[in-house]
């Protein structure tokens, strides 16, 4: 008897039919081939280049016909951008329609889903030639690419991440998601896009908490596997926040935006193509992200979602350092970095009822085992299933002593 | 740039990095194992037998721990076998809950897959031990199925199909799905079931026309590839109607319900294998689904699925005819075998603008091309593009002429 539909073995393909007990009996064993594509791409606006107007569909756009687009467009985005974004495609002669909608975490639930669905039916997309193209941040993105997953089964989307979660995160795997009552993205799909196109210059116009929001997971790529990035967050993270990740390439001497956001989608994608539909249950990735919805949710709206994960990130230093995994001057340095970055590595709301109850959740989630990723030094990371109760209260008490909300953070 | 995230052909597995003119630039490229089992397995709520209680979950299941299980059973199937049913698992010592709905297509929507995961949530299941377990006709199975697939990005469950069609096709394919107002099944998810059990003695309740309607979907694997199956149903297809495909195996001498069943799911399944997220458009299965959807959305309430996908084969038969592919005997004996089968081989909604639309309508889900499925003689069929308005128009003529909606089925 299998575990389950999906398995994470590569079994004989084929169907193989036999005579059981009961009688007939097949299994029918295949795979699904799956191809994306994640570019940085300057200037993806100008109107000059077809970049954009061509994504994800090329090949299957059937011959002489005029190009047809959906844009789903994030409501601050499109006030911001949305001139550009027209004149855009326009001058690309592009025939579009555009769905502006406004997407945060309390209306990330499938009413919004069915928006887009519904839009998606009006235009009377064709299946393959026509992606939807996705702008905003991880909200937009996830409710835009849920759309894409369920509208005829799978219809192919591009995204253009406008937040920096979205660049690093939220932008590049497979998830797609919504939340159901207090459950965050507890239902969803794995659906990637065919094309993630990267134009930093979105971030301009991005509130430096939201920049700090991103170097939340962007530290979290650092502290599992890449002590390079740590550095390079140490030294510049607070001049990124304050430039917005838009320092010109040339004075950049590869220390600046660019190459902190090409290091953390190295590591997040080299994570994600082994495991993208998270049959294997341990995931580096999951790092900050174990008790993190108990306290986001339950925080919400003060929190942003990288900064519960810091606050996570925070507590899990905190439980390695008392398990001898980090020293004192390790965790000192993390906690540091992460004042730096503006991100808070404390909250309120952590009360040990909380944490238990987020733990339970998490072990639940991750079928029956904690599987919680603890860091080991900088840049490494393992798994543990053995935390107990009387660790978390030790730890939580630490950190409430050590953390604090930040007065420069404006919460 | 790529055609879609999803293609056909397997890419050399793993993430790729290169530096593109814009910058950065990287390829994953990944595939999804996924693996089912279809069983025909007599007395599956027999008490002692712990196939349906174990099944989909018996390696997950974490050592020691109680067996849970969500039902959720159609409310007519529900008060035919409910007893049996927690008879059955309350034997079995299983911790289970039922949710019993209302299933039928005109609330075949994602209202209702809300309910099953609302059902899901508040039974907390633990995501790979714990597989839905689903009792119902096609309509009960994709929308559990459905919402299997949403929840958690990806929850086990196992169908046992308690009709006809759901035996020989809605339960044993990847396809989950709900309607979008007229448009039948436009929201879904590939999602096939660990397992699916099938037993058919639920038939044994079902009306007379809802074994008809199966046998529909039975008669066209008959005709695109099955000749002997063709001949099994044009010798016994009207008694097994009237037994309700129960005849004891004994009597059966392999020209009964049972052998007409595994040829059905046989030659269904070998469709399946090789493309089982329809990433090849040309498909063989879709005889008797180019003109149907439109047909079955126009005349609802009144046909059913099976009997809407008969008046398409019947009117593809004709179109094959006026092609020269079929005689006028082969397309005699094809719509002679209908009427035998009590299905109608005409409907008075087939106007030729419904048709015309309905054709525009699948070439679009076909992506731009017609790929219309016709029988070339009895278990063969070949695609073709070209099909002309007036070759629409004539065959409807005809069709008028031969078909008629039969006193004998109780529309
Ligand atoms: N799918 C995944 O793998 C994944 C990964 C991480 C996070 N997420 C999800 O992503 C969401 C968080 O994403 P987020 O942080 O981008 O939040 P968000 O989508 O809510 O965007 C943050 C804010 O930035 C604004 N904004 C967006 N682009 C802007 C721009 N260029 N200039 C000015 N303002 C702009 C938006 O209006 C919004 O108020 C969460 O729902 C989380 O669950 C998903
Ligand atoms: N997913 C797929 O690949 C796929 C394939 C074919 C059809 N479908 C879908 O399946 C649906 C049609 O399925 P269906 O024909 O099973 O219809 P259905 O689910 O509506 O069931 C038909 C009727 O039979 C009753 N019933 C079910 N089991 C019974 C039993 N054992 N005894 C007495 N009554 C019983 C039900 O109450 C219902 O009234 C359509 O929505 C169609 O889109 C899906």
């Amino acid at each position: 008897m299998p575990v389950s539909a999906q398995t994470d073995q590569i079994p004989e393909q084929g169907l193989f039919a036999s005579e059981g007990p009961g009688g007939p009996w097949w299994r029918l064993n295949t795979r699904q081939p799956v191809s994306y594509e994640v570019r940085l791409h300057p200037r993806l606006l100008d109107p000059a280049d077809p970049t954009l107007a061509d994504a994800g569909a090329a090949a299957a756009q059937p011959a002489g016909q005029e190009r047809r687009r959906l844009l789903v467009v994030e409501s601050t985005v499109y006030e911001l951008y949305g001139y550009e974004i027209s004149r855009y495609f326009t001058e690309q002669k592009v025939d579009y329609e555009v769905l502006v909608i406004d997407a945060h975490e309390r209306v990330k639930t499938m009413d919004l889903v069915m928006k887009v669905v519904a839009a998606m039916d009006g235009f009377g997309i064709v299946r393959r030639a026509e992606p939807v193209i996705a702008f905003g941040g991880g909200v937009l993105t996830d409710v835009a690419g849920l759309a894409s997953s369920l509208y005829r089964r799978s219809t192919p989307h591009v995204r253009v991440p406008t937040t920096l979660v979205g660049m690093i995160d939220a932008g590049i795997g497979a998830k797609t998601g919504v939340n159901l009552g207090q459950h965050k993205n507890r239902l969803g799909a794995y659906h990637p896009a065919v094309t993630t196109l990267i134009d930093t210059q979105f971030l301009r116009t991005l509130d430096e908490r939201h920049i700090a929001n991103g170097l939340a997971e962007i530290l979290k790529i650092a502290l599992i596997k890449d002590a390079g990035l740590m550095e390079l967050l140490e030294s510049d993270g607070a001049r990124l926040i304050s430039e917005r990740m838009q320092a010109a390439d040339s004075l950049d001497q590869g220390r600046g935006a660019k190459e902190v956001i090409r290091r953390a989608i190295q590591g997040m994608l080299s994570e994600l193509q082994p495991n993208l539909w998270e049959h294997r249950l341990t995931r580096l990735v999951d790092y900050g992200h174990s008790f993190s919805p108990a306290i986001e949710m339950r925080a919400l709206p003060e929190l942003l979602h990288g900064e519960a994960v810091c606050v996570d990130m925070a507590f899990c230093t905190v439980l390695a350092r008392h398990r001898g995994w980090l020293t004192r001057e390790q965790q000192d340095r993390i906690i540091r970095l992460m004042g730096e970055l503006r991100l808070p590595s404390w909250h309120p709301v952590c009360t040990s009822a909380l944490i238990t109850r987020a733990l339970q959740e998490t072990t639940r989630h991750r079928d029956g085992r904690q599987r919680l990723p603890l860091p080991v030094g900088i840049g490494q990371a393992c798994f543990v299933d053995d935390l107990s109760d009387t660790e978390l209260v030790a730890a939580l008490a630490e950190l409430r002593e050590l953390g604090h909300l930040r007065e420069d953070v404006a919460l």
